[in-house]
């Protein structure tokens, strides 16, 4: 591992170029001949019955190849995890991005006039738009074939005794906590072009982060056309984000599927930054009551918690966030006794969607926030609560999970030390220290029955190299770690190592970008593979050089014995013996990885992952007491990485999960006022921006992961997981208020102040 | 073999859809963004000195990015087999195709504009163009470096001892025959896009037949250009036709990459339909003298030819073309003893180029011409001179071919049979029939140190494969071939295969289409790789059956045991079976074929080819007394292939190969005098069209050859190859002519005729 030349090194990303000049091909940018562009008509209530759609003045513009709707789609053909999706629109509208009506014309313009000229007349029917109203009984039906708002979705978790440890504790605290809908901000908006050949066989060109399994879905909406058997290709532009929004398949692109047959034309949909606002699926919201309880020493005795999520009216993967919010209501910390109990609620609002942390950042926030009403209450330094029940190296938690690598106390500590934690908590002046750690799946997540990446390898008579992965790159830059793994495997120069990655019918198999698991699963897929190509390179160039195999390595393209430094082979020049002779050959190889994590049991339990990422984050902050601002003066963010395969985007990830936390913290939320999206841009919707960029210190803790890729762990998702309940708990050490609904405006703070004051603002 | 399904059916060709809808993407049709166009300043004399070269006006024309000429190229940079040809040339230019300087500009009429403002002073240099007055001792030397106009190529074979089987002979005939340049006729001309990318790495868009070789190629230029260690791809747009014209790289493609270099932009040069004619390499042209003895009963005693060829100003590998001439030369029909020896010379004429047969019909016209004059003076019918010294399977050729499958005997007697030789063979009315036969090698030819080809396959959930193939399909089915293959191998439906075999990044390496191989060698690399697939399904079945994977097999997508009928399991659910549980796997492998064939030694002996194809063709013709025009009643194609794959394609491969061989015949002939070409445009060149075509059955001959996938043989080629000497023979039976020079024009004929009737032509 001390020989390392290239992993481990601060390498810039393979794509940077590309995307600083201008000639990355992202979706908005891919024009294919022939293309026609097609766009939606959404509903324009949250809640109504449609009594009128006529499409004929549309039909007849101009320019316009196709006007579809729900009569169009296949009778019963259904998207979203519970199958409750019609990708258009009939009877019933339940929300405003429900897509009634479609056009596909020869220019963008023309199809939206031609959206302008569909009547539709509609019913407007009364909406719920509170989860807690809709779970109500009498409450009106969401989908009346349901029978409940309430999803049939068997969101629960016991671990130990909660009531006999409430019993036995010393200090308990309780407290309800809540955060909004935030959405993605990609600054790629979502898109995609589809394109039937002579034989109906599919390509989806696409910024999905999911390419295999949206190959799976497009295959099933092909049956649904009564199109069996049909092979479907996903090709990958250049992806300008996606944060897990782009984890699942959307209306939009069955309905460009839909336009692309009835037209036999490539069509391309791309969103507006309108339509990505409110027709994308945000982080969903939450209300959780949580209770938190300890002994006299300070050693947890239980975590309870009660969750309400508003799943809006379809289903995506939000409504199974649940599931890995379950990862830090367990084993955040060592706590015997955990009850979690959560609902998914349908209401006439948007439906959400996975997100960056999915669930955990909404779960860590309520915990993060208890733990230190807790440690106020037991008399403890919350610094010292943490430590004393932090997670280690070997523990097995309660809901099964197996710590191999746990770097928690390390980053505590160095948040601590970096924080000047001991010389700034407590002493006013409207500033204050707080902190938050985290717990994550460091490689994978058995959320799938397979968890797994194929990978492919073949090298020229020159020892350059084409890897073809299954790991997509949405911008994290698993094309660069790939690279780094592979040349360093093969004793090869960086930039001998391409990497393809964006087209099903090249790249092998994988199960998309989620878990911040492609660092290790796709990583391990392409060592195992490299490991293959170096054991054959070695066995030939043992021949060669009459050495065996096992005496010799390969750096900088050379192959050499490592006991007698004098017997050197170009690598070039033993692959040119390999291939220019009777019976030649050339390298070659292949390699499928499937960690060994478990699906859950039926009870949730089971070792999700091979490995868990850890990390704290601490934050000073300075409150303004006239305006309720919070300015953020310091920022410590420490993660167990395992290892860091590349410094410079291993902190890029963590600046970024950062910002991405500040503004779930401080600013973002999607403001929906009875099924209405109010501030549905960049103008009004409250994302960060270079000036909130506060000072951030990325501190990289290395554990050596032993199931990693050179012992590396995920870092793709826990950035952003400990940001809001570390600002909230250096709030309350400021200023001594508590914001437990996020994000932490500076109105809430301000009203809060005013309260504990005993003022009332008039 | 009884059992295929789809191996020895008519498939159409993968890529008819797309042709015949316009959605082909050929080279002219691709677009770059920021692509600029490129144009080429020949030279306008065949020999002279460049005296002066003034590009600034040319510079200064709105919309020209750069303009180049010699002095920009690296000095000492070569290209051409004997690197022999600077891309662009200063001093002396050597032949009308000289590239003097080349434009890139924003579009291609400005390109054209440029070089019309570019001046060059000459100083017109006399011409050799005749190579037998290039030989004579005391002409100017083309290349003064090279001290002789004779190129250092050792074409010398000797097999026997031809003096003393001269004196053995009953019967000796000598006479001398001659060949034109005629050209490949493309319908898509030749072209590239060059792109480098933000490291010097470039990608080449082209239409090249040899995607590997081509690599090597334009890496050696960077490395000119002081560019080391780059990533060279190579993309291949749709081609509209190579038959050898694309073996090679050329002066335009240095010429783009050196643009590409200078102006950071892509850059586009596609010729025109007249630079098609006179910038790409023609076949080469010959003049052949050649022997032939055999005893009195009919057994070929000697065979002894000498030939020139023009050789033009420049080295490619029609200067190699010898070698393959060496073939039939030596081993079409038992002949014991063979001398052969060959110059190619140096001309101010164009250099030649391989084109479909590479020599074999130059050669075959002189042996199979004079073969039926050796069967007039031994008074032996042509068929049974043919039948009698026929090759046979098991033989060892004097030049060490060794003979596997065969079927040349059973070629012959289906020409006699179809024919009606019997029944029309001298019954004059200007009516004759005409014989002759052909070997080619059939699987590949070793004439570099590799002769093969790689193959990957991957395989989805659904048993749906993607096929990695360095094969290139340049027309001739390969795409379809290798489907084909594959699809049969796995038991699954032909459509669910898909090849891709265009890219260098993703296809293995392959030595490239010459000396039809790629239904071989790339064949046998498919059929590797999909025996290694179908072994690891049958054994995950195998458990899940609980059976031997010897027991079983795959048919229609579906594994099945050959003892009991009702163990079945679709070949998808075993797959998914394999894939979505612990430790998955998914199926992938890979293989490199390289076929035993052996480089010939240095008396140009040895096993070039694994196997060899057999064919003989027939005519019945008819002429035309007062106009000299021969009209072709009856041909009949008969060929050794080995196993038919696809009996569509196969004869698609004959009927083209027919109708080259018959404009070959009959009609084309690139007219140059004194160096410029005379004809350089389908109007005036007599290229046969769709009312040229004779009524062609063609016949297949199965042998099974022991190493060929399924059994099968190449045939790219030889379907031209006996065709101009069956005419020849034909005319001769019918009116007592033999033509000696290709064309066979009517006003030959008609000479011949007048001659032989001792008239004069006034």
């Amino acid at each position: 591992m001390n020989n390392l030349t290239i992993v481990g090194k601060k390498i810039p990303k393979r794509d940077a170029p590309l995307k600083a000049t201008g000639s990355a091909v992202y979706i908005q940018d891919l024009k294919i001949p022939g293309m026609l562009h097609g766009k939606i008509l959404y509903s324009k209530y949250p809640h109504a019955r449609i009594t009128g759609l006529d499409t004929s003045m549309a039909e007849k513009l101009p320019g316009v190849r196709a006007v579809v709707t729900a009569s169009d789609m296949p009778a019963n053909f259904r998207i979203g995890v519970m199958k409750d999706n019609p990708p258009l629109k009939t009877g019933k509208v339940l929300s405003i991005r429900d897509e009634i009506a479609a056009v596909a014309a020869i220019s963008p313009e023309i199809a939206e006039e031609a959206l302008s000229l569909i009547k539709v007349e509609y019913e407007e029917l009364p909406g719920t738009f509170d989860p807690l109203e809709a779970m109500k009984e009498g409450a009106p039906l969401i989908h009346e074939e349901a029978k409940s708002n309430i999803l049939k979705m068997p969101w629960k978790l016991v671990c130990g005794d909660v009531e006999a440890a409430k019993k036995e504790s010393a200090f308990i605290v309780e407290d309800t906590f809540s955060t909004p809908w935030v959405t993605h901000c990609c600054l790629g908006t979502s898109g995609c072009v589809a394109q039937l050949d002579a034989k109906n066989n599919l390509t989806l060109y696409s910024n999905t982060q999911i390419p295999s399994l949206a190959q799976n879905d497009y295959i099933e909406a092909l049956n649904a056309f009564g199109l069996k058997g049909k092979r479907v290709r996903i090709v990958q532009s250049v992806i300008g984000g996606a944060f897990g929004s782009k984890l699942d398949t959307y209306a939009y692109e069955y309905i460009a599927i839909l336009l692309a047959l009835k037209t036999r034309k490539p069509v391309k949909i791309v969103f507006s930054r309108e339509e990505e606002f409110f027709a994308t699926s945000p982080r969903q919201c939450t209300i959780t009551k949580i209770s938190h309880g300890c002994d006299k020493e300070g050693r947890l005795t239980f975590r309870e918690m009660e969750m309400v999520l508003d799943n809006g009216a379809y289903t995506s993967w939000g409504a199974t966030t649940p599931s890995v919010m379950m990862l830090p209501i367990s084993s955040l910390y060592k706590v015997p006794n955990v009850k979690y109990v959560a609902k998914c609620v349908y209401t006439n609002n948007t439906y959400s969607q996975a997100m960056r942390g999915y669930g955990n950042p909404q779960a860590t926030f309520a915990i993060e926030s208890s733990l230190d009403q807790l440690a106020e209450k037991a008399g403890i330094d919350p610094y010292e609560l943490r430590l004393k029940n932090a997670n280690e190296p070997g523990e097995i938690t309660p809901q099964r999970f197996k710590i191999t690598s746990c770097g928690m106390k390390e980053c505590i500590d160095e948040v601590v030390k970096r924080l000047d934690w001991k010389g700034k908590k407590g002493k006013g002046g409207n500033r204050g220290v707080g902190m938050a750690s985290l717990i994550h799946v460091g490689g994978g997540a058995r959320v799938y029955k397979s968890d797994g990446c194929g990978t492919i390898i073949k090298m020229d008579d020159f020892g350059k190299v084409d890897v073809f992965t299954g790991a997509s790159d949405i911008g994290q830059g698993s094309e660069t770690i790939i690279a780094q793994i592979v040349a360093e495997v093969l004793g090869i120069p960086i930039d001998d190592v391409n990497v393809i990655n964006n087209d099903t019918d090249i790249c092998p198999w994988d199960v998309g970008v989620h878990a911040s698991r492609t660092t290790f699963v796709a990583g391990n897929a392409a060592l195992g593979a490299a490991k293959k190509i170096k054991a054959q390179i070695l066995e030939i160039a043992a021949k060669l050089l009459e050495e065996e195999p096992a005496s010799l390595d390969i750096k900088n393209g050379v192959v050499f014995s490592v006991k007698n430094s004098e017997k050197t082979i170009p690598l070039g020049k033993a692959l040119r013996k390999l291939h220019y002779t009777l019976g030649g050959n050339m390298l070659m190889a292949e390699y499928f990885y499937d960690p060994a994590n478990e699906n859950f049991d039926k009870e949730f339990k089971g070792n999700l992952s091979v490995s868990y990422a850890y990390g704290a984050h601490g934050v000073e902050v300075e409150v303004d007491r006239e305006t309720g601002k919070v300015k953020i003066l310091n920022y410590i963010a420490a993660h167990d990485v395992g290892k860091a395969i590349n410094p410079m985007l291993l902190e890029g990830q963590i600046y970024g999960g950062g910002l991405m936390g500040l503004g779930y913290a401080l600013g973002e939320k999607m403001i929906y006022e009875k099924g209405y999206l109010k501030n549905g841009n960049f103008l009004d919707y409250k994302m960060p921006t270079v000036k909130d960029i506060p000072p951030v210190q990325a501190v990289i803790v290395e554990t050596d992961e032993k199931d990693g890729p050179f012992g590396a762990k995920g870092i793709g998702e826990p950035g952003l997981v400990p940001t809001a309940p570390a600002i909230a708990n250096a709030i309350y050490d400021a200023v001594g208020v508590r914001i437990k609904d996020l994000p932490i405006t500076p109105e809430k703070v301000l009203a809060a102040l005013r309260e504990k004051e005993g003022q009332t603002h008039k």
